[in-house]
């Protein structure tokens, strides 16, 4: 797939710290990818709202669903004009000087319209995005959606053309040179790194039924 | 201090998932203490915009930090309207149906004022407060905040009066009793944690410099 730039236009321009402003749309991706909630952002009776919510990326799309009964879904569903963040907490950044302390992080803005998608083939196709982004594996292994589970579904889907994209990465920048001179104050980074635990078989399970491959060998769980 | 009863405004009343619904101001108080940032949401422009922030809570206050030349911390400051979402992902839910696939988190969402700190003795306390927060023993060991540095920086605090709390925990829920009771689905929670790992020394440190205490005994850091 080509590498299309991310968008130029006024609003998904970081008007501050531009050398950590990424410009291709492949970080932008990487960023989604890595996460399995977003914030969502919205104008609710003329006031800003901002949720948590579920998402996949699908090409040039994010991916967004839950219970046609949740409002904001509802709402950001009938075109309203949403932003949507994903953010990832990389490290705590230790400077010689309070001031420099800083987090290290990967973070992506995209600015757009919600559109509900409701044309059955593409819903279910977008539910199986979202279904294997969540639980890789569970598609195949799981009771399948029915067709009141599909009915009970709200999927949203929200352009990426306009989005940005941030990270810091890296030592502490910033100290005065003396200070980093005298070589008498520590300065570097303590990495956070979020990762998986054990599988935690449901209480109602039978004693001794295995945990499914897609749970025990999916990327990032303990062996 | 007393545990007041979170706010029952409408718009901090969460519409469904009741039971999901925490009403003590204890949780608030975990759930934000548990994050270095969260998510403001505010107007510009007549459309949403929603951005990461480093955050700590003083009391019943959000406090919120940035550079002097940050757009959307500046824009907040002038009395603007806000809604803030702190949200911890902490495992995936695997039903034996494919729709009872869901998340464990924590979230909470405050929607107020941001009130700019400007009184000198209450922003240097606030700064103290974001400093310990993102760094404890930071605050006492690096090169103070000088002039410069506090004029610099923005510190705002948002109310928690009007706040609301969320959580998922536990076994997946939902699935048909017969799915359960034929006892071949695996169902469970992958549990997901955010830890550190070791300290990085910065790249300009003097060979052999010790990590310092505040670094290397912080909560979470492999010993």
């Amino acid at each position: 797939m080509a590498v299309l730039p991310l968008s130029p236009t006024e609003r998904s321009t970081p008007n501050r710290t531009k050398h950590r402003t990424l410009t291709d749309r492949a970080k932008l991706h990487e960023v989604l990818d890595a996460a399995l909630i977003c914030h969502v952002a919205m104008i609710r009776d003329g006031a800003p709202v901002v949720l948590p919510m579920n998402c996949v990326r699908d090409g040039e799309s994010l991916l967004l669903h839950g219970s046609t009964g949740a409002r904001g879904l509802r709402e950001a569903g009938a075109g309203a004009r949403v932003c949507v963040a994903v953010t990832h907490v990389d490290g705590v950044v230790y400077g010689r000087s309070l001031v420099n302390h800083s987090l290290n992080y990967r973070s992506a803005v995209v600015h757009g319209l919600a559109r509900e998608i409701t044309e059955p083939d593409e819903k279910l196709r977008a539910l199986r995005a979202i279904a294997e982004h969540l639980a890789p594996g569970a598609w195949d292994y799981a009771v399948p959606l029915g067709p009141k589970d599909l009915a009970g579904v709200t999927v949203l889907a929200v352009d990426l053309r306009e989005a940005s994209v941030k990270a810091r990465t890296g030592d502490p920048t910033g100290d005065a040179e003396p200070d980093v001179a005298a070589g008498r104050l520590w300065a570097g980074v303590l990495p956070l790194r979020q990762g998986f635990d054990e599988p935690v078989p449901s209480g109602d399970l039978p004693t001794g039924l295995p945990v499914p491959q897609h749970v025990s060998l999916r990327e990032g769980v303990p062996s």
